[in-house]
């Protein structure tokens, strides 16, 4: 493969963009599958797998391009590391998709609602951030407002949990919906460390 | 801010120290969350996480203090390995306090009692092996006592575990005794990370 | 010591078969577990948990000679790292078996069985792909069947899940067999990483 330096910088932060772009959509599927009933659910979980396995495919092109580039655009390890950081987000949202449609579960706790709220615009902000990467300029705003948005999805979890607890009187059905609340709320830490990820890097070379 | 590089590295070691001893501290408040009744327990939470995000402070400073630094006294790695490494024991200290009060339980198993002494000597043996990171000198007890203790911990926890199998016929308090039990658990598998993080250091660069 | 470079390759590839092989091993010892009764099962144990401590200090062995050879063969981080991840796929091989034992299950359910399967695969072609490591040759076929049997082992996991959720009545025993069904997917997807770890080598050196 022929190296085009320039070029290459380019490629990377779009695909970077791309992935951060697979990741709205797939949140925006995990809201239907919350949204849906039993029926709708399996072939909504589908499409999340679609999502995650076009996202895949984006990863791997990204570490090709990364091994392939001879001068990056940001440490060789940083961008390893945003890519992988993105990759675990989606594997954490597709995780939850998974594990609702799995369980056959009917009616969701209100706190799984609450949470894929926070999850969309957690993705929204890593979407519009992530084109901005490349003059790592105004950044700052997107972090802080995902660790906002973290610190509230980390109230709603507590709360989601504790009244689980009160209310859920049987045990199986409270299993399940305790794994669906905490992987939601796990999602929601990866979009974090991602952003604390990013925080990392700008403040490093600027 | 300008650079002076031996003013930096005792500073950054100085905030390895002191994120050591909030570790002593929040040991401390989670045997107090233990031994108290369920109304004192809310309120100790909230010492728990003060105490849990003075260290967050401590930690970002430590971050920022690397970034400034042109040459760090240990790898610039290394570094970072550590302040995450001891950002996560406290996390998982945090955690198992919230755990316990956000789940109301009443009187908890035997084992808690035990696994948070061993918490509090693998805190106090952190806290005293900090300060001699500047010299890399006697570090070796260190290491090898926090492996004694995890795994005593381990054993504990096996017994414990095992115990609630056996006597707790409620299947909710089943759920919650045993995450709580876990997540004591996994605080000391994380000082064991930061005693083997240490190790690899020290066998390293002497 | 003295630094003998040539000697230190080999014993460093020598030294991540041997670890290899434990795994083979351990996988072995772990699928008798599964197949024994109730008895059995606490020797068996000890065999499991003898052969995780013999990879243990092969993997120390592994990480102070990389420490003590000036020139390695792959990046240091990449031995590293290759030294780590097969050390999680023990510990968690180890993990599953000592869960069954922990938790005095009687008949384990069929994705067990089917899941150790996959694991005695996983381990066996690791052991194979180990000595190749040095060329880096030949690696290909490794890293595509790791990944092959993962997305077997997933199927499986995500059917047994299912079925438990279904059949299991009893709480308890739900909480008992879910988690080592989790424990033992959770091994194979270590074996994935370590795939993965190889790949990003390979990819990149050659």
């Amino acid at each position: 493969m022929r190296i085009h330096p320039r070029n290459n910088d380019e490629a990377l932060f779009d695909l970077l963009s791309r992935s951060a772009r697979h990741l709205v959509s797939a949140c925006d599927v995990l809201e239907q599958i919350i949204n849906a009933d039993r029926e709708e659910r399996a072939s909504l979980r589908e499409t999340l797998h679609a999502e995650e396995h076009a996202a895949d495919n984006s990863h791997h092109d990204f570490q090709r391009l990364i091994n392939a580039t001879f001068v990056t655009p940001l440490d060789r390890e940083d961008l390893h590391l945003l890519g992988s950081t993105m990759d675990d987000c989606m594997d954490l949202v597709d995780e939850a998709g998974d594990c609702i449609v799995l369980y056959h579960v009917g009616v969701l706790p209100q706190a799984c609602h609450e949470l894929v709220d926070i999850l969309k615009q957690c993705a929204e902000l890593t979407s519009q951030a992530m084109p901005r990467l490349k003059s790592l300029k105004d950044m700052e705003s997107y972090w802080v407002k995902i660790n906002e948005l973290e610190n509230h999805g980390d109230q709603i979890y507590r709360a989601g949990i504790g009244r689980l607890f009160e209310e859920e009187m049987d045990p199986v059905s409270l299993i399940k919906r305790k794994e669906i609340i905490e992987r939601m709320e796990a999602a929601i830490d990866a979009f974090e460390s991602l952003a604390n990820t990013v925080e990392s890097i700008a403040v490093r070379e600027s």
